[in-house]
This record gives C-alpha cells, sequence and structure tokens, in this order.
C-alpha cells in the first residue's frame, strides 16, 4: 500500500510517499514570499494532482489542525488543507488524520518528541543516510509512517 | 459588473451574484448533517463551479475570517474557505475580501448591526419583496454589494 502523507501549509506544503519501510518520493510544495494565497492554493491543487499522478498512492494521512500558537497562521493552513481534503477526495483516497502528539507518540513512544527526535526515528524507520529535508518533508513523512502502523494494526485484526 | 459574494462555511456556504443594484442569482451550497469534511469541500468546488459557468461573474468578493467565537466551526470554515479561494483563482476571477465588520458598517452604517438590519438593508438595496433566504444567501449578497459600492468608490478615483 502507498501512503501519501501531508504536512498542509500555504508558504509550504510537505509531501512524503512510502511503501512498507521504502520513501518513495517526498519534498515540498513551495512559493516564494509574498504571493497572494489564491495563487498559493491553486500552486497547491495543481502540485498534489501531478503528485498522485505520478506515484498513485493508495490513501492520504494527513496533520489534523490545532490552534494553540498562531490563529493567523492556523487560519491559512486550514485554508491549505481544505485544497489538499479536496484534490484526494477527487482521487477518491480514503483520509486519515492524525493529531500532532499522536504522531509524535506513534513516532518516538514520547507525545512531546522534540523535532530532531522525530526526523531521527523518520530516518531510521526508511532506512535513509540523512535526515529528510526540509522539516515539512519529513513532517509528511512522518504522519505517513503513522498510517503504516495503523494500517498494520487493522489488517492483523481484520485477519484474526 | 457582476459581483459572486460569498460567505463560507463548509455545512453551508452562501452565494449571491449581483450587477448593480440587482440580483441575478442567490441560494447555498448545502450538504446533509454528518457529511464528510472532504465530500462536503468537493461539492462546494463542483456547485462553485457551476455557479461561476451559469453567470459568468467578473470578480468575487469573499469575507474575511475572524476566530472569535468557536475556532472548531472556523477551522473548517477556512477549510471551504481555501476551497472557494481556489476556484476564483481558477477562473482569473479577481478577489476582494471584506472583514464582517466593514461589511456591517458599508450596509447598514454600524460596524455592530444586527442580523435582520442587515438582512433588511440587502433587501432595500436590491430592491426585493422578501428578505433573501436563507441568511447565509443574504450575508453573501451583503458582500457583494459592499464590492459594489467599493467598485464604483476606485472607478471615480480613477476617472479624476
Amino acid at each position: 500500500m502507498k501512503i501519501l502523507g501531508i504536512d498542509p501549509g500555504t508558504g509550504i506544503c510537505g509531501f512524503g510517499i512510502i511503501e512498507g519501510k521504502k520513501a518513495l518520493d517526498y519534498g515540498v510544495i513551495t512559493t516564494p514570499p509574498h504571493t497572494p494565497l489564491p495563487d498559493r492554493l491553486e500552486d497547491i491543487y495543481n502540485s498534489l494532482h501531478e503528485i498522485i499522478d505520478t506515484n498513485h498512492p493508495d490513501v492520504m494521512a494527513i496533520e489534523k489542525l490545532f490552534f494553540k500558537q498562531n490563529i493567523t497562521t492556523g487560519i491559512s493552513v486550514a485554508e491549505a488543507r481544505g485544497v489538499c481534503l479536496l484534490v484526494a477526495k477527487q482521487y477518491r483516497l480514503p483520509i486519515f488524520e492524525y493529531a500532532p502528539n499522536q504522531i509524535k507518540m506513534a513516532i518516538s513512544g514520547d507525545g512531546h518528541a522534540h523535532k530532531h527526535q522525530m526526523q531521527e526515528m523518520v530516518r531510521l524507520h526508511l532506512g535513509l543516510k540523512t535526515i529528510p529535508k526540509p522539516d515539512d518533508a519529513a513532517d509528511a513523512l512522518a504522519v505517513a509512517i503513522v498510517h503504516s502502523f495503523v494500517a498494520q494494526t487493522l489488517v492483523a485484526n481484520t485477519t484474526q
């Protein structure tokens, strides 16, 4: 099963595609600073279509939103997230959502793990020589990995 | 100039198209309760395409978001708003954003006007026999009317 992980954002939107313990592709959809929001949303829409057309994932796993720190940034992240959910739906991909602390807990065993600790676990899990860069791509791979754990459990439960 | 006004939301997304002081079309894009969010976003995307294909607006005017009351609702409104901005961009429509208190001030002269007062002003401005229903359609017409005022000012300024 190919899993497309998404770390939504307007300035930088991370993506990562894994199959088992292998990273097939990862990176970020990014636009120059001060690009108007609608242009960014269209770029995310078109780029995600390309990524799905190229990689043919079976599901999308995406971060849930929390607005603890910056509500203004949070609004634009939600606007980008809406476009990501739309595209997944257009391709009829099942969508799974994970909260940030669920992701940290599943990857590192610590719901408050630091960024570097998370990135190192992602690197180890996928057998990569270096930590995937930029951070948003590593975050997207992390949510894809979490879904691979959950999917294994689902399969284990249904085959008992 | 035909103006498409949008009152974004996931459960109910209001729209209204005006030309001068005439309402050409208005209504809501709505999905049954408990419809999954991605299905709602796809419905908004497809319906907005149809509305634009039918009515050929020249610009989109849309409410800005504020998260004063309910952050959880606010997140889903932002997700819907992202899809509306995307569609406007796909049609290359110029996008104008107005804050709720700007809309109230421009329509009624009172930045804290009540809902019924606003709806009555929308009815009067558009020469309608009854208040446009549902509320979200009236709100969408209100933001379109506000843009028509601003557009007149822009024209007046540029022709001086």
